[in-house]
């Protein structure tokens, strides 16, 4: 089963890309990025260029599940309605994939990778590379849209006796 | 010149086409509606449903630009999450039809309808019952999007020597 995470961020929103082979649970990475949207631009182009990148990503990927974190607070009302706008796009984009949804919060998130909710974002990259042996550089945004498919697909498999992850597999 | 006026809300999202000639600028009302997110939907299938329904909008009226009430304030975080995520699906569905956007915040709609910003829901869903000479029964939110169009129409309009406002079509 191949699990998209995304994270939305009103400037820069990342995508990671595992596989959770089941019944034997085992966890691959098997790409990330970010979209950047450029701050010059109109809002509403901003919003179309990461629609257009995002049905790309889907496209390409075709996983079979889509993560999306959850948010509930921001540092102001500014802030929370950028991003969501942002969020309101990605929704739609997988949406309209018809690939299903699942959500999380952050703090659902570092609980799953990291072990406590209030990890810092250091904590998160760190963790998912161990986690899926990745050498080589990982941008924050990417991390915690691996940290989100992590997180669904270890609250997926917490039905499994004993869920063990091997992580060798990259493309 | 057809004006499309939408005005996006967390639950209810109205819209407003209106008409408007020049170069001797009058202003007809042609249609109005609402699109009404149903809570007990989850998130992403609301978006889907207010993007689809947008979409059949433009697709039908055809208009030549389209004005969306641009927000800066909320009464919480949670309502500025919320609201955002309705607005960005707005703007994403107009700036996909290619149709050029325009953006005014509902203190300049109130000024350009009302003739001052701090005027209630009320005043505007009368102000624009007159000024386009609408005899039916119309909901605050149709009203808010109608204005968000006549106050783009007068803006525009603004160079004109003298706008005169005729209000009489209706479809």
């Amino acid at each position: 089963m191949r699990i998209l995470g995304i994270d939305p961020g009103s400037i820069k929103c990342g995508y990671g890309l595992i596989e959770a082979t089941t019944p034997n649970p085992s966890l691959f990475y098997l790409s990330s990025g970010r979209i950047i949207l450029s701050a010059r631009k109109p809002l509403h182009i901003r919003l179309q260029e990461l629609y257009t990148s995002l049905i790309d990503v889907i496209s390409e990927y075709k996983p079979d599940e889509i993560v999306i974190e959850k948010i509930f607070f921001a540092k102001s009302v500014r802030v929370a309605l950028s991003l969501g706008h942002t969020r309101g796009v990605v929704l739609l984009a997988a949406s309209l994939t018809g690939i299903p949804i699942y959500e999380y919060s952050a703090l659902e998130v570092k609980k799953a990778v990291v072990g406590y909710g209030r990890a810092d974002k250091n904590q998160v990259q760190k963790l998912v590379k161990e986690i899926l042996n990745i050498k080589h550089l990982l941008s924050s945004d990417s991390a915690d849209a691996i940290a989100l498919a992590i997180c669904h697909a270890n609250t997926k498999q917490i039905q499994h006796p004993s869920p063990i992850y091997r992580f060798t597999k990259q493309i």
